[in-house]
């Protein structure tokens, strides 16, 4: 990981060590280093076309009671994105500071750390507990709008409406709808909000002939078996009463096969339309490009303007329309595959382009991008907030407490690999970005997390533990909370059981843990806004800590501890000195040479003038 | 490093892994993975549209005698960066392979193996040892030419003939002439060619008032104090004639403030030259952009068509002529900080028509950039072959040798990070790349490393050992080879000190080292092109391996093991079983734990019919 223990010299982003986030190109920003070490001199390092620059930084007196020398400098915002680190000389020896850590050599500048100019981060999402719903399988506010066996024909089968107590290998797979719906989360929400969320993440809800809703029809209206629009106005209303905001997914990669202006494409080829979908002429393939080739999913073609009108930035586009109706950001749908020319070629110049009429039309819109595999590049703060974090966090999380991978291929991945593993994908990242990562251990398209640690609600606490102590906004997966897990190994349609409203047959006791954990996420400043650092990694246990340092150098703290042993687990680990209590029990240790139960997680805090230790 | 030792499982660009380099988009190229563990399935792993596709491989006959299973799979060439990667599995765990090493994540698409379509690398580079010459420095062969004190006024300062054995601290910087010229470099092809050099980069040569000539006034024309066009000509000849091929240095970020094109600029404001350059009217600056704010040193201003016409694409651009009339290839000057407006943007997509006029001229000529930090971002195969390798080879090599870095600063960078930093910058290149960077451990502008190792024989071969074996295209600094250092710390003037032709003054034994080491890279193919592996790293020592596997399955290997020991330093490792044979002495010894005297370097070869090891 890091060669020197990285406690004893800190920078990162919070307000002691840089005065202001995102200032716009052409100012200067106070930057700061505290260590412990005996350093005779510290000097600021910056990119400057190409070129490293190094200033000395000047000692300034301590910020805050704690032990260490404090060190300041300058930073000129003179480009997008700039790359900065430290020295530190000791007259034998000297190390640099970067995202990385302490290091005798300066490295690359992905491990730099990052100045976003101008960067406004949706910063309610860092404070926000957000739970993703899938909607025909939460809950059935309204039994007039359900989809009626027989009552349509889509891609060549009838659908079929499916009483909510049948499990899910009891019918197909797309045309079976429970007949979940808006109104139903309307009724919900005393429900979510008596455990602590904040966000929904709503996956599709316009108009689509599948039970996901994926094959979009019409982009500009609910679908009328969810409750139409007045059922999204409802609930957007009733929402924002009790303090939960909306996300919602934005398929624009495709558009479904119903949709008129596909529809109109095929049926002229002289038809204006026609430009908005990539036509091909090959034996044995589709006639346009598709989403993995499947007929009902045409792909869109964002080389032709009037697509990128449309769907991103026209006056009317759909990403408008909906923030301007009350959602609170968009969920992008396979965000890595849109692109121009049946490609995803110009991917990351379109989500600019998104990203910018999204913000226009609300300045905290939050965006982020289903990037299920790794991100990084995508990730430079012009498009997408951040992306879900199936890459940096939720699938190494998962195969190392699962003891598997997500298509259940076994793996002896251990602590001090995950450990490896996530800092590498953390440290790259800019610190507003890394915040507004969409953190999930589950979804509607990989296998419910309790599922994967065989039901063990031990490890699935674990699990949660590691979700809200992490950096980034953290999302639960619908019933997880109550105990829904699934029949068999397999993701979808495995994972999208309908919830249980039955209480008799939850996991009471589950669901007070969970609410327990998303409190105190909800709490913690060090917990939404704070640094990351990994304190320990064995085997079968890693700990982090998170660390929000605030101007006048108080310190809030919190150590996450997780195990993957199913029982009592005694982990040996180092805590910065001074009183730490447990975020659930209150019990109280010391810091410094600890040994911890740490089965099921711990989150441990500490708040108190500025203490660093060396 | 890598969390499992590589040396059981293999995948890399030789012929019996890769079945073919640079094939063209829409093309399939057979590879290779040769594992001794146990698996019971290995599948291949590509990213195509941002996803990852998993197909199975098959096993095969084993390629060679040697242990270990063949597994083989398509690599479908569908874009112009194809990353892929292999899983290995065994029931019950499974494993990753990727260019970083077997790890139990997949990890970032950074470190997965990279293949480049259509990329035509320079492989003759692979094949040549590099001799860096400082003109005005290396040989008078013309006394005719050289320049005469009070020959002209430059930057306010009249120019100073320096006869050939005063030194350097005797003189101020860019006005005194020693007088080297071309006509010497042609004088001394006999001794370059004993010596085993084969390349030349000759720093600038045309027509320029400094004694560094990184000021051009005319670039299509050598200067008369080197010769003139003629003596260019004569030593094409002559270098061609004992295969030694010559490598320009494109200063095309900034021009000489006496060049015509800018003369014209500065006397009429309505020039058309004007839009060469970039103009500003800030209180206290130049009225326009220069390299460093240095008034001689005005930046030219990519923007403008008729710019990239006359130095790179044009039909009668430098970058062209000079290829034309017989150079190899270009080093080009300051290759980050070109662009336009004055800035450094746009700077790839410059650097790739660059390489296509160059290209077009000559099919294999090698383009590298002086890219003094981390190059990676600029490195994707479209632009420069290359770049000097300061930041994964030179400076952190010299920084571990010398125990400081390239400004004295002392340093206890020890043998681990450092084989840890060199790994994960070579790791992350395309194998093409890698082997194109150019590796010094010197050069004009950084301290010479005899010197920053206190002039210490067994230190300098120690690196000229590291130098030799690594992966990139070696080389070395004029004079060094004969003991030639300098007089104080700092770069420039002081590494730029004429070279001994009084051979008295010669450390020949030191002289007879350097050749030996040339010519044993100069027989080795398993150095000129084998992948790379580090086998040991301890404080003061590091190991590692060279590995060239011919299509029948013929394994090449050199183990290359480098101590920062001044004395006898035994280092216990362990290499692959079977016989090694010194390359230097000829002594055998037998794979396996051994103890091997490590300093001053050695290099340890063994050719064998596939004889893998697990």
């Amino acid at each position: 990981m890091s060669i020197f223990p990285l406690l004893s010299t800190q920078h990162d982003h919070t307000p002691a060590y840089t005065g202001r986030l995102g200032a716009p190109l052409g100012d200067t920003v106070r930057v700061r280093l505290r260590t412990t070490l005996p350093v005779t001199e510290v000097k600021f390092k910056l990119v400057r076309v190409g070129e490293i620059e190094a200033h000395p930084a000047r000692e300034i007196d301590p910020v805050g009671p704690g032990p260490g020398r404090w060190f300041e400098a300058e930073l000129p915002v003179h480009e997008g994105r700039v790359r900065y680190a430290w020295q530190l000389n000791f007259g034998h020896d000297h190390l640099h500071l970067t995202a990385l850590g302490l290091h005798r050599t300066r490295r690359g500048f992905r491990s730099w750390f990052t100045y976003l100019a101008g960067h406004t981060a949706p910063e309610w999402a860092w404070e926000s507990v957000f739970y993703q719903i899938f909607p025909d399988r939460f809950r059935n506010g309204d039994a007039s709008n359900d989809v009626q066996t027989g009552e349509y024909v889509y891609s060549g089968r009838t659908v079929e409406h499916v009483p909510w107590t049948t499990p899910i290998d009891a019918w197909g797979d797309i045309h079976g709808h429970y007949g979940g719906d808006l109104n139903g989360i309307t009724q919900a929400l005393p429900y979510l909000q008596e455990l602590g969320i904040t966000g929904l993440w709503l996956t599709p809800i316009f108009v689509s002939p599948s039970n996901h809703r994926y094959d979009i029809t019409d982009y500009r209206h609910i679908d009328p078996h969810l409750g139409g629009d007045a059922a999204w106005d409802e609930l957007v209303q009733a929402a924002s009463g009790v303090g939960i905001r909306l996300v919602l997914d934005g398929v624009f990669n495709h558009v479904g096969n119903e949709h008129a202006l596909f529809q109109a494409a095929l049926e002229d080829d002289a038809a204006p339309e026609r430009e908005l979908f990539t036509w091909r002429d090959e034996p044995g393939k589709l006639p346009y490009h598709a989403f993995f080739d499947v007929p009902t999913l045409p792909k869109i073609d964002y080389r032709t303007p009037a697509a990128v009108d449309e769907f991103f930035s026209g006056e009317a586009s759909v990403v408008r329309h909906w923030l301007r109706r009350g959602a609170a950001g968009w969920r992008l749908d396979v965000a890595h595959m849109i692109g121009t020319g049946g490609t995803d070629e110009d991917n990351l110049p379109l989500h600019r382009t998104l990203k910018r009429a999204a913000r226009e039309e609300r300045a905290d819109a939050y965006v982020f991008g289903e990037r299920f595999y790794d991100p990084e590049h995508a990730l430079d703060g012009q498009g997408e907030d951040g992306s879900m974090n199936y890459h940096g966090f939720g699938l190494p999380v998962m195969q190392w407490l699962a003891r598997g991978n997500l298509t259940f291929e076994p793996s002896n991945l251990g602590g001090e690999e995950l450990a490896e593993g996530l800092w590498d994908a953390y440290h790259a990242l800019p610190a507003q970005v890394a915040l507004s990562m969409f953190n999930v251990l589950e979804s509607h398209d990989v296998p419910r997390a309790l599922y994967r640690l065989g039901n063990d609600r031990t490890l699935f606490r674990a699990a949660l533990t590691f979700l809200m102590g992490y950096a980034g906004v953290p999302c639960t997966y619908y019933g997880s909370e109550v105990g829904l897990s699934q029949s068999r190994d397999g993701a979808m349609p495995w994972c999208r059981e309908p919830m249980p409203w039955d209480e008799a047959a939850w996991d009471r006791e589950l669901r007070a843990q969970v609410r327990a954990l998303i409190a105190v996420r909800r709490r913690e400043l060090a917990l939404q806004r704070g640094n990351l650092r990994f304190l320990h990694a064995e085997a079968d246990a890693v700990a982090f800590m998170r660390e929000y340092t605030h101007e006048d150098g108080r310190v809030q703290r919190a150590a996450v501890l997780v195990s993957r042993h199913p029982e009592r687990h005694e982990v040996a680990l180092t805590l910065p000195g001074g009183e730490w209590r447990d975020a659930l029990t209150g019990e109280t240790l010391s810091g410094g040479q600890v040994s911890v139960q740490a089965a099921g997680g711990r989150i441990l805090l500490q708040e108190a003038p500025a203490t660093p230790v060396g």
